[in-house]
């Protein structure tokens, strides 16, 4: 079952993904964190995530290479988040076309995954080119990933609607 | 019954949300105009919403304190909206904490209340520190508003879609 | 028919809209292009979109008078898109009235119209004036092509759900 979860800043959606994942996984599932570049304000983020998530999950930490990180692990599988991900692959120069194969090669794998991304694309057009470019990359590769997915939930307010 | 009407500007959220109050109201229902801060554009954009309301509203003005504004009201209060009430509220200096135990006081009562609340988290995260406080602020609420509400609707061109 | 698509930036609305207008028309439909300002990022765009509809559709191309194009065309229209039409509108001096006026006459023609749409509104507001009168605009006007419309679907993720 391959699962995502979209939705705006703090829409709740890694809550709701992370609740998911807890009451669908048959043994303790991995949390992928794709955090790479940590200031004050991250860190204070990461901290109440990791103690929303507790000792529920394995934590596995990875900041490029997510097929990799999680080819081996043999269970449920929660990515948090795409977003962070493609920030990353962006500062270190990967485009869109490694992003895509690397997407392409998560969604044909044999695994329970849920997939977190923030949607960003519905406000003005940025002016920032490399804003644009992210908004982009997000957009179409979100595109991918729902195309693959089993299901797909809009998280808005705290509430996950089904949207396939 | 407690209802959110959340969407993004311009989406007819409010007009919606003055809609639905009107035809559950038993009696005259409340309008709290949380509006504080005014300029020119603000204040055509007021004018436009008191056109649109005319003589079915009850009008209460309070920027701040909304708990102490409606608790003695006996009717139905529509909050025009919590996103200007947020944004007051930093102003004043007064964080998520604050915020947060006057919602949780206000979801208590027993009234029939309906709140507007901006969808501002689908956009790109803002370079500005003050507007990303607005924007983490307002979702984290948003979560306990839609929480607590018998009914929610997401507004996008004019149509509000139930989501709870 | 008139039916509505409004998703946010590579959400899949225009793929989407353009499956629907192929779908449904009888006979080959137009595509109204109201692209007028063209950078190298934008021309890219645009190439990757003829390329998307090959010789499915028949190409109009207009960046204003969106009526006077399509009243005598006799099929279904895709316009493609209302935001860019609204970019155009604003930078040639014409106002929300105008624009107002435009849409409606459009509304009453007796004719199958897939209308493309940007949702800018659900990030925060601008801080630049232009911004926030083309996101008031474009929020207004969205209002009342979606209440004439038949069909409405808001697209995030490539996936159109249908809200009206």
């Amino acid at each position: 079952m391959k699962v995502l979860f979209i939705g705006g800043i703090k829409s709740g959606k890694s809550f709701n993904a992370e609740k998911f994942s807890l009451k669908h996984a048959k043994s303790k599932p991995a949390y992928l964190a794709t955090t790479e570049f940590i200031d004050d304000e991250m860190s204070t983020r990461i901290e109440q995530h990791k103690l929303q998530r507790k000792d529920d999950f394995v934590t596995l930490e990875e900041p490029l290479e997510i097929y990799e990180s999680i080819v081996d692990y043999e269970g449920f599988v929660l990515i948090e988040c795409l977003s962070m991900w493609i920030n990353n692959m962006l500062y270190h120069g990967f485009d869109y076309e490694n992003m895509k194969n690397e997407i392409v090669k998560i969604m044909r794998l044999n695994q329970d995954i849920v997939f977190v991304l923030n949607d960003v694309g519905s406000g003005v057009i940025p002016d920032n080119k490399l804003a644009r470019e992210f908004v982009d990359v997000s957009g179409k590769l979100s595109q991918i990933v729902a195309a693959e997915c089993d299901e797909a939930y809009h998280t808005l307010a705290g509430i996950s609607t089904r949207i396939k």
